[in-house]
């Protein structure tokens, strides 16, 4: 079938672009030094390619992506990169525990009792490096891991998530932040003990050299965005909005594609060729640009969303493109929480 | 149930705010001449308090929003106040109407043909009455309107969405445009004919006196956001999402309410005695203000969004609450296209 028939708005996703990305990416961390985040694609089918290019682990953001990949048999060794206190939510990662390794991240005694009571066996302690978000502090680490194990929980180690690395365009000054960051990991990491020092993102997967961080948590490389696409990163878009143009005025275009179809906390999206003027609910206003012809009602129009993240989540499935051909569908199965 | 037991990020509806609010809209444009949005809130359970408010007339910018209405046997008279081409969706909407009068918008002859193609018998003339997005020039209607009947289309008359007027603050002036905006659509009005004059958003709602606009399109009053908060009107915030406090920081707290639960386009949330940080794609960052108590891990927080139309379509279901019991639980049925 060919693009042109897709229902619209609806994510397109080229598989070869998208494979690529996965390799790249499993080059430099092969294997388990890579743990995948999912919370990127919420696509199990996504998961899957990146289990064929030799990763075994991933990282979560909700509850739901461990179950949806349990459900989906993908992943044997799962991390929960986010504290949660919900005693159903924790229950089922627990009974999920006969399918696959879980391990909930933890970062107080509230986080760690709740883990404990639901019969969560393996935990990691999340260390703030820097991010004013979840995470204890370095110094709380060891006693918080001591507690963990007080109550019969296996700490396997420590994550640090360097967020506010992420987007720093100057690489020196960027290399220098994190080595900071991760000195921070690794003291932690000394009084908590365990085998993992997980950390990073794609904004900083190339930064780990020198230090013992083991795994990377990176995921948006397998798809990208125009945020990430700033950095000059060897991964290139492959996941685009299909809009159709609807409405063609004098000096503006009108597509289907708008506020409930794009992640808009990084701003606008961007369209090939045209400058993009708003987004409305259900609509972007886009301009040709120079040389651009101005394309007719019913012609289709690929934007590249901001941030590839809530995009995905906004959406129940994605068309697997070669070119212009949809060669399959992916159930985007790890939305919610 | 109390809230505190609720599974989070979800919504949250007050039933007396929303029936308030409903009230106080119908008391102004009681029955047909409040023609209730509901791409605001997507949900046929709060469509059905707006009959039990007495109007049976909606608008909707998705197919699936018509569709959604038409199998919760809510509303009578439903337009679609947005153009599409896509076939297999307008003959949705053609077999639909043995169920309900529905009307689709146009504003092209590629418009019309494809309303016409899929036996669609009913449609409005959309007139650009100052926004940058879909409509004719109020000249064209005429014409496309002719076209319209030519192909046996029965033309019900106009609508115009002066959307770029309705965050204006300053009330004479944008009283003053409304009007302005009017005379256009009037114009266009006279040259189409039909019963239809059909305008307006919850930002414009009371701006109409003195005009031909016989039904208005608001939407937002019924649910409420931060931005339309700031015109003053007699309408209250009703719903929130609500969080969890997940970790509690020397300065700041986190709660699990973040960028996949929050129409982001209008900027950050707000929280009542908290400044709001940031957004991550599943925390929001907070600290409390000066008098708040620091909240522990495991309370609950209500977030308001700054933009409740892409805010609802974000989540499957909303609970409705009294205070902080929950007595109801709806589906947000109308979602995606």
């Amino acid at each position: 079938m060919d693009i042109s028939r897709l229902p619209t708005p609806c994510p397109v996703i080229d598989l070869s672009v998208t494979r690529s990305n996965i390799a790249a990416m499993a080059a430099v961390h092969p294997g388990r030094s890579l743990r995948p985040h999912v919370k990127a694609h919420k696509c199990s089918a996504i998961a899957a390619e990146q289990v064929a290019a030799g990763h075994t682990t991933f990282t979560c953001a909700t509850p739901r992506e461990i179950l949806g990949l349990v459900a989906a048999g993908v992943g044997e060794d799962i991390l929960l990169a986010n504290e949660t206190v919900d005693p159903a939510r924790l229950a089922a990662l627990a009974d999920a525990q006969s399918s696959a390794l879980i391990t909930v991240a933890v970062d107080s005694l509230e986080t760690i009792q709740a883990a404990s009571s639901a019969g969560i066996r393996n935990v990691l302690i999340d260390v703030n490096v820097g991010l004013p978000r979840c995470g204890c502090s370095p110094e709380q680490a060891g006693s918080l891991a001591d507690a963990a194990r007080s109550l019969g929980l296996i700490v396997r180690g420590v994550m640090g998530y360097e967020g506010h690395l992420m987007m720093l365009t100057d690489r020196q000054k960027k290399q220098d932040k994190v080595h900071e960051a991760m000195t921070l990991l690794e003291r932690a990491h000394n009084d908590v003990g365990g085998d993992i020092m997980s950390a990073g993102g794609t904004g900083t997967y190339d930064m780990f050299g020198g230090t013992k961080v083991n795994e990377v948590q990176a995921g948006s490389y397998a798809l990208m965005d125009t945020q990430y696409a700033e950095l000059q990163h060897p991964f290139a878009q492959s996941l685009w909005i299909l809009g159709t143009v609807i409405s063609v005025n004098a000096s503006w275009v009108v597509i289907d594609v708008g506020l409930k179809s794009l992640g808009m906390d990084h701003g606008n999206p961007t369209v090939d060729g045209f400058s993009v003027w708003f987004c409305s609910d259900e609509h972007t206003t886009i301009a040709p640009a120079e040389g651009t012809p101005k394309p007719k009602v019913g012609d289709r129009i690929r934007v590249t969303p901001a941030h590839v993240d809530p995009t995905m989540a906004m959406h129940s499935h994605a068309y697997v493109i070669e070119n212009d051909s949809v060669i399959d569908e992916w159930t985007i199965d790890l939305r919610g929480w």
